[in-house]
C-alpha cells in the first residue's frame, strides 16, 4: 500500500481517485468541476497526443483551430445537437466587468457590456465547423476535407471525477466531410480502426469495436461507432467514438458541392473523438494497490536508475557506471531517469517510482559495483533480477518490448475472464451483480427494453460488436426475437 | 500581384489582410473577434509551437494544464491584473439553455441555471495558476517550480485583425515561482532570451530586447521585458513578453514557502507568452507583392517540384525523375511536395506556390529531361537557376540555409535603414510621418511626458532597449534630464 493508498478490492472508486492525486497526475481546481493537469500526467497525455497526431496525419489528416464559441443561432441550427447539449453548456452573456460600486476592490458583471447574442462555450464543434465548411466547399474538387481539432471543450456535468468526467476537458475532435455516403462511411470506420490500434498498441488497452444503439447515439449522428474498454471492476469505459454524421450538419448549414455532372447535393460527414478520459482509461486498467502502471510506450519516464550508497565516494562511483548506462539506454531512445538525490532514502525513491509507474527500475550499489552487476526490478511483475552489468542495457530494452506486451495481455486475459454470455435475465442480473465485466445477451433491438434494462440493472448496451455473431434467441428481457447477442455492462 | 494582393506600397494594410485568406492561413468566423486558422497556417503555428516547445523543456520546463474559467473572486484577488483585464473578459453566467417557450426550434439561457459566481474565461492565467500554486508550495524544496501551458485565451477586442488582434487566440504562457528575487529576475530574463532566439534563428525576424516602460508594463508585473520587432511598413510589433511578478500574485494568493531556515517568505514570479500574433509578425516582416515569404525552418512545404509536361509518358518520365529527389531531399529531413496535378497549369501552380511562400520551387521539363538539369527558383530572391540534376540535392540542401539567412539579413538591413536617432521633437514627427521604424530619442522617464507624446503622435515607447547607452541628453518633449535614448515607435 503506498503511501496510504486504498487498495483495489477494498474501495476501487477511492483507489483512483487517490491514485490520480498521488502519483501527480491531476487535481480538482477552484473552478467547480473543472481539474487541473499536472505536469507528470500531462506528460503521458502529450505521448498519447503525439502518437494519435501522428496517425491522424499519416491517413491524410490537418490541424486546424475553429473559434471557443459557437453563437446561439448557430448551436440551435443542427437540432438534435442542439437539444443534446443544451442541458450542460456554459453560456457567455457579458463582454466586461466594472467596479462594484457597493464593494470596494469587487467587480460585477457590468450590465451594458450584454451581448446581443449569447455565446456558447463549444460542447463540441460540429456547429462552428460546418458553418465554415460551407464557404470551403463549392465543388467536388474541394472534396474530401479531413481536418482534425486538438482543442478544449466544455459539457457541464454535475458529478465529476478526475479525467473521467470533468466540466472542461481536452480532446481532438476530427471533422470531415466527403462527396459519398459511402466513403463517408469508410472514414467513420477507419478512424475506429485508428482508435482502437491507438489503444492496443500505445496504451495496451484491449477495446471492443462496435456500433451504439441509438439510445447512446452520438446527438446529430447516424451512426456512432465507438471502442470499449474493461476497467479492472468489471465496469465498461467508452475510450473513443467515430460519428457517420450522414447528411445532417449539411443540411442544417446549407453545405452543398456540386458533383462531375455539375448536380448539386449535400456533403456526407463525419465526425470523430478521444479525450483526456483515456488518461482515466490507462490509470484504472492496468495500476495496481502500488501505483500507476504506465505502459512503456506512454511512460514518460522509462527507466530509473537509483544508486544506493553511503557518502560521495561511493556516490561518484556509482554515477560513473550509471551516467554510462544512461547513455547507452538514451541511444536507444529509451527516456532514463538517474536520481542521486541524496534528500531521500533508497526505499523511499523505490516506493515514489512504483507509484509513478515507470516500467524498469534499475538498482545500484556497492555490491553490485565489485560483482559488475546491478539490479533490474520490472514494474508490472514486480519481478527483480541481478544481471551483468554488461547486458543491461540490452536487457532493458527488450523488457520495453516484453512489459508492453505483459500489460496487453494480462488486459487481455482479465476481459476473456470476465466477458459472460447469459440466455436469461437472471442470469444476467446475477452475473452483473457478482461479477460484472462485459455481458452478452440477446437484445430485441428496441429502445424500450433497453431503458427498462438500464433502470432496472444499470446496464447499458455498450455497443454492438463489429464482430456481431448471426445468432436466432430471444431477448433476454422481453422474449422477442434477437438477431444475436449485443455487449451490455455498467459503464463509467 | 498574386491573384489580386494588393501592393504593400498601395495598401499595406489591404495587402496584409488578403494575403492572410488568400494564402490559406486564417479567415474571420461567424464568431465576432475569432478566427478560424485553416490548416496551411495551422501547419506554420505548429512548427513554430514544436520549436517553442523543445526550447521551454531545453531550460528545465514542463507543460501542464489549468482551467479555462476563472472564478471571479480569483480573477479580483491580484488588484492591478483585474483591473487590466476587467473591461476586456467574456463572462459565463450560466449553465444552461431550454427551449424558447414562445419560438419553437429556439432556445434561451435559462435563468434558474445561474451561476452563484460568475466565471471569466481567461484572459491570461496568473490568477488560476497562483491559487493553485498556493497548495504546491511549501518549502524552497518545492521550487523552483517551471512550468508552461499551451491554451486558448480570450480577450473581448473591439477592433480587431487576423492574428494580431482576435478577441480569442492560442499562446503559451510560462509561470514559474522561485524562492529569491534574483532567481526569477534571472529567469525572467533567460525567457526573453528564448523568444529572441526563437524569433531570429526560426523566424529570421531580428528583435530588439528591452524593458518596458511602467504605462506599458504587463497588469500585475513588476516588469515587463519584451522583443520588439520591425514590420515593413515601419510599424513596431511586440512579438513576446516576459514577466517579473515580484511577489504580487504571492501576496494576492498567499503563496509562501518555508526556507532552509525555516523562515516563512512570499515566493517570487514570473510569466511569460508568445501567441498566434507571432503568425502577423512572419507574415508582415517577410512576405511581399507576390505573397508569403517563410523562412524554410518554418515552412510546412520548404521545396515544391512542379512538372511541366504534355501527356501521361512525359509525366511519367518526369515523375520518375522527381521521386528520386523528393526521396534524396527527404532523407535529408527537406519537405517536399511533388505536385503532379493535371488539373492546372505550371504557371498557375507557380504562382500558388509564390503565394504559399514555399522557399523552393523545382521545375522540371522535358528540355530538362533531355539535358539532365532542373530549374530551381528561390522564392525570397525569386532568382531562377538551372542547375544539373545530379547536383540538385545538394543545391537545395545549401539553399535551406542561404535562404534563412538571407530573409534574416534582409529584415536586419530593412530595420537598420529604418532605426534613426532624433534629437529633436520636430525631427521626432517628421522621422514618424515620413518614414516610420524605430526612432530613438530623449524621454524625461515620466508617463506623462509618454502619454503626451502617444497622443499627439501615435508613436509609444516600444521599449528601454537591454543595451541602452548612458548618455545624459534632454527629453525632446519636456526638454528635462534624460539618461539615455529610448526607443519608440507606432505599433500594431
Amino acid at each position: 500500500m503506498a503511501k496510504g493508498l486504498p487498495k483495489r478490492s477494498e474501495d476501487y472508486s477511492q483507489w483512483y481517485n487517490e491514485l490520480v492525486k498521488k502519483a501527480d497526475l491531476a487535481e480538482h481546481s477552484s473552478v467547480r468541476g473543472c481539474m487541473v493537469i499536472k505536469p507528470y500526467g500531462f506528460s503521458i497525455w502529450e505521448k498519447m497526443q503525439a502518437a494519435l497526431d501522428k496517425m491522424f496525419k499519416d491517413t491524410g489528416h490537418s490541424n486546424a483551430y475553429f473559434p471557443l464559441f459557437v453563437p446561439k443561432n448557430l448551436f440551435e441550427a443542427e437540432e438534435k445537437n442542439a437539444e443534446g447539449f443544451a442541458k450542460e453548456c456554459a453560456v457567455v452573456t457579458h463582454y466586461r466587468l466594472k467596479n462594484d460600486p457597493d464593494n470596494k476592490g469587487k467587480l460585477i458583471v457590468d450590465p451594458e457590456a450584454k451581448l446581443e447574442e449569447e455565446l456558447v462555450v463549444r460542447p463540441t464543434s460540429e456547429a462552428v465547423i460546418w458553418s465554415t465548411y460551407k464557404n470551403w466547399i463549392q465543388s467536388y474538387r474541394d472534396l474530401p476535407l479531413l481536418i482534425n481539432q486538438w482543442a478544449n471543450v466544455v459539457r457541464w456535468e454535475m458529478r465529476t471525477r478526475l479525467f473521467l468526467r470533468t466540466a472542461e476537458f481536452l480532446w481532438q475532435e476530427g471533422h470531415t466531410a466527403h462527396s459519398s455516403k459511402a466513403e463517408a462511411v469508410a472514414e467513420t470506420k477507419q478512424m475506429l480502426e485508428v482508435y482502437a490500434d491507438f489503444a492496443e498498441r500505445f496504451m495496451a488497452l484491449p477495446v471492443v469495436k462496435g456500433v451504439k444503439s441509438e439510445s447512446e447515439r452520438f446527438a446529430g449522428a447516424e451512426d456512432t461507432y465507438c471502442i470499449e474498454a474493461l476497467m479492472q471492476d468489471g465496469k465498461a469505459l467508452q475510450a473513443g467514438t467515430s460519428h457517420f454524421l450522414g447528411q445532417n450538419f449539411a443540411k442544417a448549414f446549407d453545405v452543398k458541392f456540386a458533383g462531375k455532372d455539375g448536380k448539386e447535393e449535400y456533403v456526407w460527414g463525419t465526425s470523430w473523438g478521444v479525450s483526456t478520459r483515456l488518461m482515466g482509461a490507462l490509470i484504472m486498467a492496468h495500476s495496481d494497490d502500488e501505483g500507476l502502471v504506465i505502459p512503456p510506450k506512454l511512460a514518460p519516464i522509462q527507466t530509473v536508475i537509483v544508486p544506493i550508497f553511503k557518502g560521495e565516494e561511493q556516490l561518484n562511483q556509482i554515477s560513473e557506471v550509471a551516467q554510462k548506462l544512461k547513455t547507452e539506454l538514451q541511444a536507444d531512445d529509451i527516456s532514463v531517469k538517474f536520481d542521486d538525490r541524496d534528500t531521500s532514502s533508497p526505499g523511499w525513491k523505490f516506493a515514489e517510482y512504483e507509484l509513478k509507474g515507470v516500467p524498469v527500475r534499475v538498482a545500484i550499489g556497492p555490491r553490485d559495483l565489485e560483482n559488475g552487476t546491478v539490479e533490474i526490478a520490472r514494474r508490472d511483475t514486480k519481478e527483480k533480477k541481478v544481471i551483468p552489468l554488461s547486458e543491461a542495457a540490452q536487457h532493458i530494452k527488450n523488457l520495453m518490448t516484453e512489459i508492453q506486451e505483459n500489460i496487453y495481455k494480462r488486459a487481455l486475459d482479465f476481459r476473456t475472464d470476465n466477458t459472460t454470455e447469459v440466455d436469461s435475465y437472471a442470469e444476467f442480473k446475477k452475473v452483473l451483480d457478482e461479477k460484472a465485466g462485459f455481458v452478452m445477451a440477446h437484445w430485441d433491438g428496441t429502445p424500450e427494453t433497453e431503458e427498462k434494462i438500464k433502470e432496472e440493472t444499470k446496464a447499458t448496451i455498450r455497443c454492438i460488436p463489429l464482430d456481431f455473431k448471426e445468432e436466432e434467441g430471444k431477448c433476454i428481457y422481453s422474449g422477442n426475437p434477437s438477431k444475436g447477442k449485443v455487449m451490455f455492462a455498467r459503464a463509467y
